[in-house]
This record gives C-alpha cells, structure tokens and sequence, in this order.
C-alpha cells in the first residue's frame, strides 16, 4: 500500500445537485457538507474537492492530480458509461483511482452497466450512497 | 398545464450553423432571425436563449434554468444519442422540458434512434425543421 | 408551406378507448369530445376523423386520402412499431402525414422505441397526451 | 377468485383450421367438437366462442368482451408473437384473459418464445393440445 | 409437377397501388392491365386474382384456395417480413405456393431480408418488378 | 392419456420460501399447507414431494422419479433460466414432466424468457401463483 | 428489356456434384444433362457454362463475362454468403446477373439467409431445384 | 443505518483456494488467516464464515443467515454472473448484503461483467483484493 | 509431455445414464463398462473415476484432483456451456485437464457452441461417441 | 468402425509454415517431417498428404478423396470460420471427416469459436498442437 | 487537389500527454517537439495546432477552421469513437479533414473499431504513431 | 525504421478493374499507369507489383514476399472483411504490412468496418483513391 497523503475527489455531471434534487435517492445533504464530515472521519488526510459537468474539465484535473495528490476518489456520474476519453486519462496516469458511485449501476438500467472507467482503477464501490466515498477511502487507511 | 411565462430556448452543438450550412437540410434562416420570428408569435412569453458546443456548458444553463424560466425547448443535436449526463439533467430538474429536433431523428441513421433525453421530457417534437421549435411552444399556449 | 384546407385524423387500434381506460394515461376525455375541442381552436381547417383496430382498414383509409384531405394526423398506435405495411402506404402517398402519439414512446418499452412510420412522414408529435394532436395540427395553421 | 360465470374462448389465425390439417400436431378432432365436450365438462359456465384471422377483429372481440363476459381464455395464434396491439388491448380490459397455446411455443423456433400478450394475462397454458383450453378454464373451477 | 390448371395471384397490401404511385419503381402499368397480358401469355391456365389490404382476408383466401386453385402467386408485401400468421397459413395449405416480390427484398432495408413465408414455398422470384409474376408461372408451365 | 397414478411435485430454489417472503408475490400459504390442499383436491393420485436448493439433487430426484412415479410436476425456479443440465435430464427420462411457474415468467426480466426445460416437456403452466400446480395436475385427470 | 442472345450459367462450389450426391436434395440428373435440355428449351440463346470450386476464378470468369456475353445466370453456392469480393464483381460490371438457388437459402440455416450478390442483381430466383435455372432464363425471353 | 452486531461472510466456488493458487491475482495469504485479522481490526463485530463450492448450498446459508446475523458479505464467485437463484434468495431475505469481489469484475471478460445478485445488494465493492472485505464491513462501522 | 501414471476421469451431469437412455445417441454401453474396456487398453495407467450430478461436487473432486492424479479427463456435461465457476477451477489447478465430448457440440444447438472450459484445457475432443475418452487418453501415451 | 486403409491428411492456408514460423505457437517440427513420425506411428496406414491455400483446392481434393481414400484428416486453419463451401463439401461426400487443429480455437478470438466444418464431421480434436493429428488418427486404430 | 497553404493540426483529448506517459506506446517525443519536425518537413505549409480536452471545444475550432486554414488533420482521441457531434461538425464545414490515429484503432478494444467520424473525412491514417501525422500530411503535397 | 528497399505492392480481387468501371469512385487511371507515377515518385524503391482474385494466392505471394522484398503494401479488397487466413499470414510473417484502401472502408457498408488485416499491419492509409498507396509507401521514405 502506497503511503497516501493528500486524496482529490473528483465529481462528475449532477453531483452538484446531490442534497437538493431527488433526495429519495441521493439523500438530503449536499456534498459540500459531506465534505465536512469526511474530512473529520479521515484527519490523516488532506482532501481535495473538484467538480464539473464538463467533460473535459474532469480530464484537465485527472492530468493535473498527479501532481497535487496520491490518489483520486473518481465519480465520473454519467460519463461513466459514455466517456472513452476519461477512460484513456485514469489509464495514462500514474497514482491510484478508486471509481464511486452513490447508486449500483448494475442495479439500473443497462446502459449504465458499462464502465469505460472501471478497467483502470485500483477498485470500484458502487451503491452506499454518499456512504460510498468514505468506504472508499477507507481503502488508505491502514 | 402550468401557467408558463418564460421560455428557454437551449441549444446544443453545430445548431449555431442554422442558415450558414447544409442549408439544403436547415434552411437558409439563421436561428438569430427565427427567434426573432418565434418572439414576435408568442408575445405572451419571455423567451430566452443559450446555444453551446460544450455538453457540460448545456447541463449547467439546464441547472440555473429552474431559478430562472418556467420551461425549457431543448434540442441537444448529435449529443441527444450519446449523453446520459444530459439525461439524468433533464430528469433531475423540475421544470418541463420538451425536445425538439430540426429533422426526424427517427428516419435517420439507426445511431440517432436512440435518445437519452426523452424518457425525462414531457414530450417531443422531431422533423419540421425550424417549425418544430414554433410547434413544441404551442404547447404551452392555450 | 401546402394551404392545408381538409385534414384526416387517423387512430388506430385501441385509440377507441380513450377516456374510458386506463385514464391515467390517457385522461378522461373521450377521442369524440377532444374532437369537438379540436374543430373548435382550429376553425379554418375541415376536420375528419377515422378510427379502425384493422391494420388494412388503416391502409385502405390511407390511400383514399389522398382524393380526400390535404393532410393527414396518423396515430397508429400499436401497429406502429410492428408494420411494413402501413409504414409503405405513407411512403407511397403525397400527402403530408404527421405521426402523432399520446405517450412519449421513446420513453416506453424497447419495442416502442421503432417507428415504422416516421420515416416516411413530414414530422413527429409524441408523449403530450390529446395535446399532442393540437400540437400537430398548429403545424399547418400559419 | 372472482365468481366466473360466462367466459368467452377466442381463437386467432388459422385456429379454424384445427381437426382438418397438420392433424400430427394439432389432433383430427374439430374445434368445433371440442367446443361440445368443453361445455359438458363445466356445465356450471357459459362459454361463448369466437375466431377470426383478423388482427383487429380480435381487438375489436377483447374490447366487447368485458360488457359480455367475465373472463377470456386466448389463443391468438401467431399475432401473439408480433401483436403490439391486441398486448395493448389485453392490458386495457378489466376482466382476467389467460393465454393458451396448442403447442409450447418455448419449445419452438425462436420468433415464438417472445409473447406481447403474457405481461397482461392473469397465467400461461402452453403445449397441451387442445387440452390446453380444458386445463385452463379450470382455473376459473374451485 | 402437378398438373397445374388454376393458379390464384394473391397481392397484400398497397400492391393495388401499383402503376399508380412510385412508377420509378413499380412501373407505370397497373396490375390489372398486367393481369390481362398474364393470361394472354399463359392461356393453358385460368388465373384467378385477389388483393387486400388486410392480413386476416389474405389468410382467409389462402385456406380457400385449396378448395378453388392447384397453384398459388402470393405477394404478401410489407406482411411478408412481420407475418407469422400467414407463414403458418401457407405452411398448414396443402397446395404449392411460389412467393413473388417486386423488388430484391435481400437488396433493400435490413427489415426487409426476412420473410416469413420463404420457408413453406416450392421456391421464390424477387426483383424483377411485374415480370416476377411471369417468372414464377414459367414454372408451372413444362 | 398415460393412466397416471402416481405424481411427483418437484420443486427448486427457494421455493421452500413460500408462504415466508415475499408474500406479495407468492400468498401467504405455505407449500407444506398447500400440498395438504392439492392431495385433498386430487384423491385418486399419490402425490409426492420434493424440494432443494441445489440444482444436482434436483437431477438426482428427475432420474430416480422414473422407477418412482409416473409424471413430475417441475418448478425449477431460478434454474429454469440457466441450467442446460436439468434440460438435459428432463430430455432423457421417459415420464412426462410438465413445467410450473408460480409468476408468469414471460412478464418479467428478459432472463426469465428463455426456459432450457420447456422443450422437453408435455406443456407449461405459468403466472397463476401456487394454483399453477392446480392447473397442472388437472391435466393428468380426465 | 435488353435484347439477350448470349448467357453465362456460371455456377460455384459443389455444384459440380449435382445428380451424384444428396440426390434428395438435388435430383439425380446431372448439370451437363440438365444444360442440354436448357440448351433445347431456350434455341434462341446460346448458353455457356462454367463451374468452378475457386471463389477468384469466378471473380475472374464474372469480369471476362462482360466482353463475352450479355447476361449471366449466377449460382454463387456457399460463396453467396460469404463474399464480398464476388458481390464487388457483379456490381462493378455492366451486364445484367440474374441469382439462382437450388434451394430456397431463406429456408435454410440462418447463416444462408444473408446474399452479399443480390444487392446488386437484376433479381433472385431460389428454391425450385434445378428449374430455378429454366424459370431465371425465362426472364430474357419474351 | 441498521445497528449491525453479527456478520456472515459467504464465500462462493474457488475461494478456498485464496492463498494457495494464483498468487499473482489473489495473494498468498489465505482466506483463514485474513479472517483473523478481520476480526481484529473489527472487533465490536461477530464475524461467521461458510464457503461452498455448491451454489445450493450458498443459497440454503443464505436463507438460514436471516436467523443468525445481522448482514452478509457476499462473494459468490463464479456463480455471480450465471445464477438466477442466488439472486432471488438475495432479494427474498429481510437482512442487508454486500456484494464484494476481490478483482474488478467490471475489468475482465465480458461475461463477467453482469451479476445477477448486484441489484438485490445494498451497495458493491471490487477490485481491492482481499482488501474489499474489510472496505466492504467498514459500511457497517460508524 | 508429462510423466503421466495416474488418470482421473470426471464425469459431469446425466452421464451415469450411458447406455441406459437415449441409446441411438450414446450407446448402450454403461460407462461402468466402458471404464473396464479403458483400463485394459491403457494398462500403464491407473485410471480413476468421478461422476456427480452436482456441479460444486465437481468443483471439490478437481480441487482434489492435484493431489491424487497427473491429469483429468473432464466431461463436464450440461455445466461446460453454463458454469464460469469450473472453468475458473480448472484455470487454478496446475495439472493438465482435457476436455471430452461424447457429441460434437459444435454441431448442436446454439447454446452448446460456447464452452468456459476449454480456453483452460490442454486440448479438447468431441463427438466420437464414449471413443472420446480412449482418444483423449492416447494424448499420454507416447 | 469402418476398416480404414487409406487416409488423407488435408491442410488448409499456412500450415505450410508449421515449425517455420510463430515456433512459440507451433512447434519448430516442419510437417513434412511430423508426417514421417505419423507414418511410423500408424504403419497399418497408408497416409496421403495435400496442403494448399487455396480454398477452392481443398473443396476439389475433398471431392476426389471419395475416390482416393477412406478417410480425411482436416485442418482447414482460417477457413474453418468463413467457408459455408468447405461445410457444404464435408456434408456432400461420403467418407468420414475428422477436424484437427493445432490450437485450441474455442480458446483463442471469438472468431474462431464458431466452425462451418464441425457439424458435418465424426468428431472434431483441437488444442493439442501436432499431436492433434496423432490423435485424430487414433480414432481409426482399434 | 486543392492548392492547401495552411493546415490545422487539432489533437483531441489526452494528446498533450504524448512523450509523457505511456511512451512505450506513443513513444517519448512531445507533441510540441514533433511539430517543428513536421514544420520542417513540410516548410511549404503554414501548419497550426490547437489540442483541447473538451470536447466542444474542438467542435468550436473545427467550426473556426473554415475561415482560418484549408485544411485539417484531426486526431480526435477517445472522443472518435463516442462523439455523433464532432462528426457533425466535420460533414457540416467544407474544408478536407483528414482521420489520424496514433494507434490501430482496428486492432485496438472492440469500442474503437467505429469512428463516428470517417464517414465525413478525406479519408484516415493509422497506426504509424507519430508518424501518421507526416503521412497525412503528405496527402497535400504532391 | 528499417531500410527500405524492394517494396511490394499487393492488390486483391477487382483492382485490376481500376480505372475500367465504376470510374466515378476509382478514378480513371489504371493501375498499371498509377504504378509508373508511385516507381517515379519513389526512385530510391523497387516496386514489384502483384495482383489476383484468389485468396489463396494472396496468401502464397505473402508467404514469398518475406524473401523478396523489405515491406508489403497490402489492400486485400473485398477479402479485408472476411478472410481469417489472410490475417493469420500477415501475423505469421516478418516484414512490415501496410494496410492500404481506395475508399474508407469505415465509410461505407457495416459488414466493411472490420478488418482480419489490420490487427496485424504496422498501420492502415483509407480513402484518399490511388493517392492512398502514395501515402502508404511515403510511411518508408524518411
């Protein structure tokens, strides 16, 4: 196991709205203060936020992380399923990328059963809700 | 039906080109013009306007839009087939969105049968040309 | 645009029904009172109306159409996404057709996601329930 | 269990022609004659019989039906395999309808294992021959 | 082979259009002025002829048939690629069947290469517009 | 008609749950209960039972019901969907064996369409909940 | 129609063996036979007749056809199925090729059902044994 | 969040060689020398432990595990992609189970990229070797 | 090659019925017999054998199998197009495996062409009826 | 089982470079001389030897064998995939075929799962490199 | 040909990583460093470069290019394969693009093998790594 | 990069039609007259040229090539889509191929999207006519 430091969650299309929209499935707190308690579950380390509907943005950061953090706690939302080029980013870069979904995407429907991000992570947590980050970075802790 | 006073009109990639190219398919009025036209019939709304070839750019306008008009005609062009992100927008805002599309989408290549959009509008209007805009308004006129 | 004077709606299978099951669908209106509602918001047309749950009464309706009407609102229902037949009657007529459907059917079962029929048509008008034939109509009022 | 009282059997395409060829898999009696010994076995039934080898005439039999009977059994023949319609109309009525074919339709070519009608019917009865219709009126039997 | 004397031409649906619409396709001679050469070609056979639009009347007339003709033209048009009806009438018939089409239905769209009623004829002719019906008697002619 | 004497109710995975879980779906009665009910409704057969959850056993019991019984009444459960093995077994004995479902199996997930056991067997009864067995063993009286 | 006075039998794989092996299938006369009594039948054509087991020397045969004759009667055999490279043939050259089967190909495994050589003959004739032959030549006589 | 005190962990077919095979993908060390320390690292749990190599065997653990713990950790191994019963046993028990796998399925050959027991689990943890049951059981630690 | 001195032959579902049912298929030798007629004509090998109809009990026997035999012989029956969970059995096991077939599966139905053993066996040999086995084992002898 | 005398080993496109090329795969043994050590190893055998990559050759060496020999040995390499002519040769011809190969092909790319040969064959020996013709040729010692 | 003077080099997403990582792939020459290569070889040719990872972004200069350059070479990255909007933009503007690809993408994961994008281009090079960048070029040069 | 210096140049079925037919998609340049451009283009080569329509003498001319030049420009035609053992040739040898088409094969029918060439070719030049092979053989001159 890496010795890990500094995590970024990465969050993709509509995680901005967790908290406020469809809070039968996603809950009613935002992510911003989930962000909170995780950071006071994992005083270890230092986490970093990013989120963007854009595509690309999500690339931009994926090739900046290397040199920001030791790791990336990826939910790349709808991308997931449709974004090749993400797919080729969490590939091309060095440090470990555990993908996290809030819902079981093999639970819905079938064209979100497909993962261009998947065979390149270290591992996936599906379906926990906002319970799925913490689990994931429960990864690092030793 | 809900009392609609403002519209926005949200469109996706190369729909800019109305009236510039493949006018053959499009026509020769631009989308500037026909706004104009489509202002000038339904004096009873608001209409606003936002076109972008960025997918994220259209999910975040597709967020602000429920602070700030009262429905959405949406033609998201070739990312209609391919974006679940703008699909899981659609069905987690609460305004009614109606698709529209310039040709049958149905009578074209078997790739652009599909739409990710659909399932979360109200309904959709797809082959009149620019009159499929004119068309899907007219719901909301009674 | 044609100067559109006469026009056939055409429903098929089960349309008969409208207003008396499944109202939670369909409403509560029946297909015969809605009529009235259409010849009323669209004067300046001549409004005539056919329905059959016969495939080939459809087709045979169709063909003499073109002696009869200036256009014609076609909701097939059912035999939609099940029939060549009908589908080569509406490629083989010169009329303008436009397919019109109360439920949105590319947000319905995978086997409702197919028309057989659109391709052949001027324009499609789904999922807003008997508006969608208001809808439809408005096409040719100018 | 509702109190079944009149049940009306309706068959689909080429069902008239049961007793008169491919006597190997379908038997040598008529289906008029089976009709005889349906009514002896349950004599506490009215049983009214119906064939047509028109799609829409079956539709159109369905939908009488619930102002006529209080159960149906179905065999609609080859347009259980491609009839989005008469589904349609099975999901309309209120009154229980259960499916029977001559044959096991699993057990042949691969175009009949799919059935738009079963989703909507109250149970299946497949492969008893003509005892099929025996096997499932005495569903209705308690 | 049969000593063939009468032959029944069977067209399904939309063939009464033909030399009326889409000449680029189908010509500009109408079926019953071809019927009048057919005869005039084979005057050893009585020719009999019968279209409809409706699926059930074309299997209503083949189980005629084997009463009233030795020998069947059938041209199921659009039914020919969504009928399992009519494949289980030709099928359950004892009389040979030759099925004819206008056009290659193997050289048109992907739906088209199917047919369901191929399997229980002595053979097929497809393509050669009209003349396919004088093609396919020539092989009851020795 | 086999003169049948003796029946073996043969059931598979999970369906020892009945009358426990899931009661919406399956009732409240236990099978133990219902077997009580069965016996009483058919006294002229012996009807024997059997259950477990592991497919081999279940073509333990088909194998050695040849020498024991005279028909099986087989709800294989979620096997039925997968298991080319108990396919297999049902193909190779000599009794007849009729298939049982509690739900109607074409009205649910695509993966419950196909059956590997209905081929081989005299007829099936699917979708009326535990009068399915009822149903089926009124095939073997007369 | 095209004045017709020299044809091509130009014949595929295994057709060699017709009249010697699988006589159920094919009939226990030879093709050298059969080509005398065609030769007989038709006096005003003159008939040449080629076979080979070599896909490319019927690519090669097909070419030298245009400079040697004005029609060509092709039985493709196995390779109608799979080669595009025969299929490129017949529509780069200029003189018509009429498509013959023994068999009906439509009845026949799925993998027959597909011609990459209709798309681009003037029409197809199957099933009629060796008189598909006769019936595809009676095309050119009038 | 339940208050969870008992946790079974159910290993399928192939897991008891962890540790002895295939060192390069699972480890060396075995799974009852993980398990201790499992135990330690959680120690406000009680953690059972079955491994089966018969998939009725996992579904009759199952079915008892309602009577005796509060939650399952479940990796069925090979039969997660191809067992329709597991899955209904999943769905049918009351008590919450975590599906867990030590590689990413969603990374590997196609067919395993399907779990018929995902859309019955609370959530899904993959890929992190035998680090996914201690991520997994975190779930349950708040 | 190996050293090869001891054989286990592993014999899947329904084959302890050799030479009982089906006999115009298998033969109407036991394969307790046929086992005597292996041993004699490998006389330098010691010969094993396993037959269960439970598919982890075949699992558990091959698991064994590397402490107890040089090679396997598996006929894994109805499990070899079904079971992911033995063929990654066999993938962990380090002695060769060859894989028999009394019928030549890829002569029969669809579902039987695909085996999830054989990309892990030395080799493997179908259809020669129980002489598949005295093939298989002449792999050793040299 | 046939007395055979005769048999000839017919090899498809690039077996020619067997113990030439891709040794890793094959072996570096040339054909040429494995054939010797068959010959020693089978002396009560007369064993030709074709090879060619012509496609149509090994369909007019197959028909000659009838006249040559008692048996074939095929390896038709790539062709076993693609040749429905090859298929049709092995099913017209009167000698028993065994399929060879060097590779286990249900182990290598999809492509390679599916074989127009096998169906018509005794029995089919794949994955054992040279010592796959060794085996197959087994079959004919008793 | 047209006379080219000014080309467009437009990378898509993760191109800018070229000569940092994965460069037993792409090898370990920068983009940047490459395209003075290239300027030199080609001193004829203003060429101008842009990369972006945003998908719109490059839809946006593509649109641009018509009043800037004559011609682009287009590596589009992951997003050739999902983007039906990129190819939008290419079939809509009037200057030649020519498709380059590092890799083959045909010989790459079964997702690669489509470009939503040839259709519309000149026509495409790839494979050659860097390399497919001079010999696209070189296309213009004559 | 190798040194370069005996090219060859290898054209499958209908190439040699270059410049005879279908001139509006090939141009009207024969091949023969193109070589003499391509040999004064590239002095510092020998160009040796190649063409048939028989697969397997494709095949033999690439088995050859390996001691006759450096590098093989290879368009295989129609045979590119369907041809195993084409593709396993260029595997098996050692010098470079280049893949080489007229028309983008991505462009055109579905069944021309794949190739069993490309795999195994350092890369692939599609689309740009004759111009291709002028590409392709510039990929050797630095």
């Amino acid at each position: 196991m890496l010795r890990i430091m500094k995590i970024l969650i990465l969050n993709g299309p509509n995680l901005n709205l967790t908290g406020e929209r469809e809070k039968e499935i996603y809950g009613n707190v935002s992510f911003k203060d989930y962000l909170e308690t995780l950071r006071k579950l994992f005083p270890e380390f230092t986490i970093n936020y990013f989120q963007s509907n854009i595509e690309g943005e999500i690339i931009n950061r994926l090739q900046q992380a290397t040199n920001e953090v030791n790791a990336v706690i990826l939910n790349a939302g709808g991308y997931t399923h449709t974004s090749v080029a993400i797919g080729d980013t969490v590939k091309a870069i060095d440090i470990p990328v555990v993908e996290v979904h809030l819902s079981n995407i093999l639970a819905r429907e079938e064209f979100r059963h497909h993962s261009f991000i998947a065979p390149h992570c270290v591992g996936s947590v599906f379906g926990f809700g906002l319970d799925s980050y913490r689990i994931a970075i429960s990864y690092f802790r030793y």
